[in-house]
């Protein structure tokens, strides 16, 4: 953790005070610190002036995804270590859709100084669970107090060797497959929107996303052309393939199926669960193209093709559902 | 840039506003990401889910520091442009004090809705500025509203195959030594908190500081034994080395020549210029320890001395001036 970090220093009542105030920058830094594993290419943990960590490729894969409180996760619906997995799990998915295995992430964290100190560990606990399902840890990072809760995630990745799987890959004629759940984490976050905290599968898979994070260098093996990970809606995000590699996208609507949870929701709520299947974001679900000739097998499931032309269309057709996720809009 | 950045995309007014709400979010990440450079290390830059930087050693070091308005930077006291080579500064003098050279720099920033985006570009421009001293670039990042202006920025560097240079390694019989102005910045914060906006000297070092990153990787050759990058004060810093390696540090009051500017403005405002010195910080100086035989060449000069025992003494006496620094107290 730097020094530097502006949380204010404990006034000595910290056995009384259980905010971050009253606990003090150092001692709080020490409470989440002890909490955090570092992983196994943490060559070098918190408590100097940088860490280090293991590239062994020679390359290094680093992406940043900020969550502001009441915008991208609200204390009520969320609990801190909720928090911490979706703040992990959104970089870890980035690295992965590179083709890359996460190695470490760095947590820039500022906190109102009126924040009970227990949140703050629950969102160590969080982010540390969530990089152990890839065997990587929290290596550094740095604390502020701010009017703002904000939680801001760097994750660094290794390439084991392989070329970084672009968005600009995809060519005509190969195949759009998708790995991992689609349309649970919006249906949750309509679900909870809606005043509801059932069923409990949607809730908690806008809580805590379930990524399926092997699939991303297992894509770059296969020979994947492009690869993305759908957190803006999965036509969104494949308008961006599109639009970097310069194709087409055809995505079969019947290439999903609604689960009987998501459908009965949807039923209840009066919408259409295609809105959170082709239009919702933050599952996190790697979205990648493969060249025809390849054989695909799970988490890998083929959902449409690629061709020459521009922009997205469902069963050929342009889709008037909702197409991108604006978080709380 | 992260798609997931949860900026409120444009009305279609963009023309007319001129507030980052009013450009849309991916408009204000494309014309940010328009003034940025890369630098020599950066493989693959902003626009795909992650950015892929060289790391020819093996190894990554890695830090994040956040500055928050209102705590690390008032708008009315530096420009975007200060802020940004301010925050930049921050991070790659960490990658420095580690004995190595900085790649990268990745940057989350959470904006309010009415900033202008002028002021999101001068950041821009200030970052870039400021790692390109050092050849680095800004290769990547993410943007969200917020109602707090925060600057979260992650430097990456490299070890040239050299050990990192911890703060434990200091033992006893080295010789402490100081890279780099000492006390300016925090006399530039005391002039621009008194109202005043000379001297220039003052004023500028504390918005934009001047590190000598390169004597970072430079005392790592010469066998630095333990460094630090001087953030919370040169006492206070100099007490983490001493702590983490089990030794007491005593610096010379000699050591230090108070420039002529700072004596001034001291005897002008009526405090011991000695409080900027030693326990000031901003600068980014390094401060390091060396075996007794190193003969140490500029920017090094000789401040004191490592011995058996704990703590930081100043010609041998416990020092009552500020020993910290503390952010907008």
């Amino acid at each position: 953790m730097s020094e530097q970090s502006g949380v204010e220093r404990g006034n000595g009542d910290a056995d009384n005070d259980r905010s971050v105030v009253g606990s003090g920058e150092f001692q709080l830094i020490d409470r989440v610190t002890a909490r955090l594993s570092y992983g196994s290419a943490c060559l070098l943990g918190p408590g100097d002036d940088a860490a280090v960590v293991a590239a062994p490729d020679g390359r290094v894969v680093a992406s940043t995804d900020v969550l502001v409180e009441g915008r991208h996760f609200r204390r009520d619906w969320s609990s801190a270590v909720d928090v911490g997995h979706r703040a992990a799990a959104a970089n870890l998915a980035d690295i992965a859709a590179m083709g890359a295995s996460p190695t470490a992430l760095l947590v820039a964290l500022c906190v109102p100084p009126d924040l009970d100190v227990a949140w703050a560990e629950g969102l160590a606990d969080g982010l540390a669970a969530e990089a152990a399902k890839v065997g990587a840890g929290v290596v550094g990072g740095d604390m502020s107090a701010s009017p703002t809760l904000t939680v801001a995630v760097t994750a660094l990745g290794d390439l084991g060797g392989r070329a970084p799987v672009l968005r600009s890959g995809a060519r005509p004629g190969d195949v759009v497959a998708l790995a991992g759940r689609i349309g649970y984490a919006a249906a949750g976050y309509t679900v909870l929107s809606r005043g509801f905290r059932t069923p409990k599968l949607l809730v908690e898979a806008y809580r805590r996303p379930e990524v399926a994070y092997p699939a991303g260098p297992y894509a770059a093996r296969l020979g994947a052309t492009a690869m993305i990970d759908v957190s803006d809606g999965l036509l969104a995000d494949l308008g961006h393939v599109a639009r970097a590699s310069g194709v087409s996208v055809d995505v079969r609507r019947d290439a999903f199926e609604v689960p009987r949870q998501m459908a009965d929701a949807a039923q209840a709520l009066g919408v259409d669960p295609y809105g959170w299947i082709l239009g919702g974001g933050d599952d996190h679900a790697l979205a990648a193209t493969f060249p025809p000739a390849v054989a695909l097998p799970p988490p890998w499931r083929a959902i449409g093709r690629v061709a020459e032309g521009a922009g997205v269309t469902v069963d050929g057709q342009p889709w008037d559902g909702p197409a991108g996720w604006d978080h709380f809009r």
